[in-house]
Order: C-alpha cells, then sequence, then structure tokens
C-alpha cells in the first residue's frame, strides 16, 4: 500500500497554507479551481487521496446516445443515485465524445465524483485522473482498466462461450462470426468466448467466417452477414456480436430466401427490446444492464467511504436467453 | 398581460429587505432556501418573475426508464444544453414518479429551471411551479397544459390522420384502434386523427373495433390485436398507439397465420428502432423526438432572455413513414 501524505507534506510541496489544503482534501468548495487543481496534483503524486468530497452531485457521462442500451444504465444510475440522496449531472449524446470531459473534473466545486460508461478516452487519461484523487467508476471498459480503476461489467467472454455451446449442442460447426469494432475490449472478450466453444469440440478459428465491422449497427451486421451467407460454403449458423447486428442477419436471411432457424441459425447478444421484436425472436445473452448501472453507484459509494477494495472489477453475471432463431444445424451430404 | 410587481412591493409583501428580495429574483445564491421560497410566493402572487436565474444548470425530469424513445429525447437536450454551456441535473427513471419533484425546485439554489418530460403531476401542480416564477419547459405533455406554460409537442393528430389515410386509400374501412391509456392527451390526439381520416371517407367510429390499454407495451398490443382479430368479423388492419403495440400485433397475427400486408395490414407510430427490425417492416409515423429535445432547450434559453412569446406551444410535425406492413385491403364476397 502506497503511503498517504499528510496535509503538511502537501502544503510543503505546493507552498499552500495548511487551511487551504485542508479545504480542498475536505472536499470543501471555498477554494479558487487553480488552487484546487495544484492541491489534488501535489496530492495524487504524494499518493494521497482525499478523504471525503462533500458534494452529493455525481457527474456521469455517457458520451452516447441513450438508446435501449446504454439508456437502461444511465436510468438505474439515476434510480440508485437517488435512493442514495446523490445527484447526477448528466453528459451524453454523441457529440459529448468531442469534448474533453476529463480533464478540469477534479477542479470542479460542486461536483464529488464521476462515473463513467465505455469511455472512449485512452487508458492514460484514466489513470491520470485516479492519480488526481478524483473518485470514478467504469462502467463497460472499452480497454482494460489499471487494476486500481473502479470498474463494472458483464461477462463477456462467459456469456459469449455458453452461446457458442448452445450452438454446438444442435450441431453447428460452421458459425459466421459477425464481430465487432477490432479494438474494443468487449468485442475480444466475446470473440474469445465464441472461439473457447468451438474449440471445446475441437473447431479452431476460421478467418473466413469472421468479419469484425467499425461500428456494432443493423447495416453493418446486414452487410456482413451477406458476405459471409454469399460464400460458396456458407456457415449453418451466424452469431452477432450484439441484437442489432443479429437484426441485419436476419434481414440478409430473408433477402435470400434462408428460414431462420430451418435453413439457418441466427443469435444476438445483449437482449434489448428489439430481440423480442423479430420474427422468429432471437436466441441472445442477456445483459445485466440495469444491475451495472446499480453496481457502478455501490462501487461509488464505497470509494467515497474509503472502503478498501480487494477487487475493484467487478464482473457481473450474463445469461443465455434461447428463443426461437436457433435450431438443428441443417443436415448435408459430403458434397455440401 | 399581468402588472409585474417591483421588488419592494414583494418586500412590503413578505417583510423582507429590499437588498434579500432583490438577491432572490436575481437569482443569486446567497440566500436561505426558505426565505428563497417566501420570495419566490410572493413574486409569484404579484405577478412578477424573476428576470434572470443565473445558475446554468437545467434539471430535466424523465420518470420513466430511458428507452428508445424517452432516451433519445433525454440525450438531445443534454446535447442542446451542452453548446449553451447548460448542465443537465438528471431525475430518471421509474421510481422518480413517485417522488415530489416539483414542490421543492423553485427554492433549489444551484438550479436555474427545469424542462419536465411527460411529467405525471396533475395541471395544478404545474401552474403552482409557474406561479413561482420558475421558469420550465413541459415536453409531451401528458393533459392540455395550461396556455402560458411553455410547451413542446409532437403533431399527434396530423401524424395519426395521414396514417390512417394511407390506410383508407388501400381500401381499408374496417381498421382495428389499439388505443393508449385513456387519460393520456396524446391518446386523445392519435386516435382523433385516425377517427378524422376515417371519417373523410363515410366511416363512422365503430367502438367494437377500439381498444384501450392501460400501458404501451407489446404484450398490451399483442392482447389487444388478438381479440381484434378473434371477432367474427375481423379488421383488415390493426393501428397500434405505438411501435411496440404494432409489434405485438405482428405477433397476434403470426399466431393466427395470417400474412402481413398480404392478409392484415399492421401499423405503428413513433419509428423507433423496432419498426425497422421486424419483417416486415413497419409503416409507421416518425416523431421529431431528438428535435423536441432541441426545441425545449431553444423554448428554455428563450423563457431566460424573457422573451415574451405568442405561442408557447410548439407542435414539431411528424412524419408518415411507408414499409411493408401495409398493404391493399383483402377484397371479401358480399358473405365475407
Amino acid at each position: 500500500m502506497r503511503q498517504r501524505a499528510t496535509v503538511r507534506q502537501v502544503a510543503e510541496e505546493t507552498g499552500l497554507s495548511i487551511a487551504t489544503v485542508s479545504r480542498v482534501l475536505n472536499g470543501q468548495d471555498n477554494v479558487a479551481p487553480r488552487t484546487r487543481e495544484v492541491v489534488l496534483e501535489a496530492a495524487g503524486r504524494l499518493g494521497r487521496r482525499p478523504p471525503h468530497r462533500r458534494s452529493p452531485v455525481i457527474y456521469v457521462r455517457c458520451p452516447y446516445v441513450l438508446s435501449d442500451y446504454f439508456g437502461l444504465i444511465v436510468s438505474s444510475i439515476a434510480e440508485a443515485a437517488a435512493t442514495q440522496r446523490l445527484e447526477v449531472l448528466l453528459n451524453a449524446g454523441e457529440s459529448a465524445q468531442r469534448t474533453d470531459a476529463l480533464r478540469g473534473l477534479p477542479a470542479r466545486s460542486g461536483v464529488g465524483g464521476a462515473i463513467l460508461i465505455l469511455p472512449p478516452e485512452p487508458a492514460d487519461d484514466l489513470v491520470r485522473l485516479r492519480d488526481s484523487g478524483f473518485p470514478f467508476v467504469v462502467v463497460d471498459p472499452r480497454t482494460t482498466p489499471p487494476r486500481d480503476i473502479a470498474a463494472v461489467s458483464a461477462a463477456h467472454f462467459t456469456g459469449a462461450r455458453a452461446l457458442m455451446s448452445h450452438l454446438v449442442t444442435l450441431g453447428h460447426r460452421r458459425v459466421g462470426i459477425i464481430a465487432g469494432p477490432r479494438d474494443w475490449l468487449v468485442t475480444d472478450a466475446r470473440t474469445a468466448g465464441h472461439l473457447a466453444a468451438l474449440a471445446d469440440v475441437g473447431v479452431l478459428p476460421t478467418p473466413d467466417l469472421m468479419r469484425h465491422v467499425p461500428e456494432p449497427t443493423v447495416d453493418h451486421g446486414h452487410r456482413a452477414a451477406g458476405e459471409l451467407l454469399d460464400r460458396p460454403d456458407p456457415p449453418t449458423a451466424l452469431v452477432g456480436f450484439n441484437d442489432k447486428m443479429a437484426v441485419g442477419a436476419l434481414r440478409a436471411a430473408a433477402e435470400r430466401g434462408l428460414r431462420v432457424p430451418d435453413d439457418l441459425s441466427i443469435a444476438g447478444f445483449d437482449d434489448i427490446d428489439l430481440s423480442r421484436a423479430t420474427h422468429p425472436q432471437l436466441t441472445t445473452v442477456r445483459q445485466p444492464l440495469a444491475e451495472m448501472g446499480r453496481m457502478a453507484v455501490t462501487l461509488y459509494t464505497r470509494l467515497l467511504d474509503q472502503h478498501e477494495h480487494e477487487a475493484l472489477h467487478v464482473e457481473l453475471a450474463t445469461e443465455l436467453i434461447v428463443r426461437s432463431s436457433t435450431g438443428p444445424a441443417v443436415v448435408r451430404g459430403p458434397m455440401g
């Protein structure tokens, strides 16, 4: 454990008075932002975290459209925050990605900490924020977060593996994988889960049956599924990185006259409303979105209370939901 | 126009000093909440509105899950607010309905005003809030808002009428209407639009072909559609209050072996993602959700600038989106 700096050390380091340093480290508001920043930087370098920030306001950053996915997480954060008498200052919408939101956060008076949902910032920015002593929790990290940054995510690997095991049990061996963006942690975890279940029955990865998309949308899913289905040796099943891509795959199948699941099985991931609206309804993996929001608030309040965490990375269980878009693999003769 | 009370009048009325009254009416923070409340109440009674509230924080209340519908409105409010250097304090999630959120708002320091999305509160509460001089805008009012409360909504009547005209042009005369909750303004507006288009071709309302639901969900749509389709003289088309109910209707049709649109036409309202995920894709009416959010922020900043509004109720155009779930009415012999 790092030695914690005393108020005196920070005062010596910065040349500020003990009273001023103490006010900042106790989370009081009556200090100029620039001075506050100087104190927090020095405290961060010296390994001192402010013991308490008094403001009941959490800055919640979700720089995406609040769709059925992100919106559910933000709703549950707002509800859980309210039960803790915390208030949510919201930064949302795609245009929020263009703002350099993290840099000024620690110096902002009136903000007690943050919950960052799928932050687009590089890991270095998160490390810098942590070093400033500013309390925050990451939900659904895009890249592997440093060990001592609090993070909540879903069990992507386990969920994807369960889904692919289901397909393997139905006899599928040639499965097309429509993967997410290459640089996302979650793409990696889900793909690894898919490949692990195939490896269990002795099937090795086939690059020809895998497509990465730049964005996990219905349209990209539609295009990638079309490419896979138009191969001379098409797959008997397709798994989408998420439900939207699976919906695109359903459309590609319909355009080619393929019946789902008779001719082709299709599965998604997330279990958003969309997955029950399709015909047939989608087999998918349920993400505990509301629970992720609640857990983020729990971790946040624990950070404020300065509890020591042994395991700051919380992974919440996912659940395989079998509906009617998956069925037995089409049996083919030796000539295909 | 109501005569505006002077600072002196409010001071006399309350027994407080002119300096204190002036601080409150100028939106400064350094006044105790209870005193603030007293001043605002008196100012409201005397018809005086505070000329400016300096806080850049908007309280955004959306006491629902931030699904593809509400989430899009909140996202666009957050984005539009950011461009105006306003911050969003979010109150969201269904549990927020249980809190008495409006009463304390005017006295809260640090909050400059509010945007209330589909507020569940009775109109009287909104009138009381307006009388306190607290600036706010209602998005998608549930009941008819008083004339001088700023409100943004979509052109529900016009959109529903355009949709039903489309069905009428396709030859439909027996159309089942799966309406929303009875006490919602928007249910009334959409139903009136549907009935107007039927009346245009001489068809009068048939209570037997109309169902109201307690909540506009897929499941309620499914149940209501089933009841209408199981009648001895079933409709040739079904319109859902929203896309979710239309999705439920698609399921009811599939269960009865009815092909859409060959045997039965089905249409929705809203144009959320769901409407493009179904097979066939839904004919629906697009609501300008993002624009509603942006317009709410525009009206809000105009309220702050004390512009006079001639027409505070803004209705934004909707758009008929014809996809493949609607087609010509099934031609029947004289015996049905």
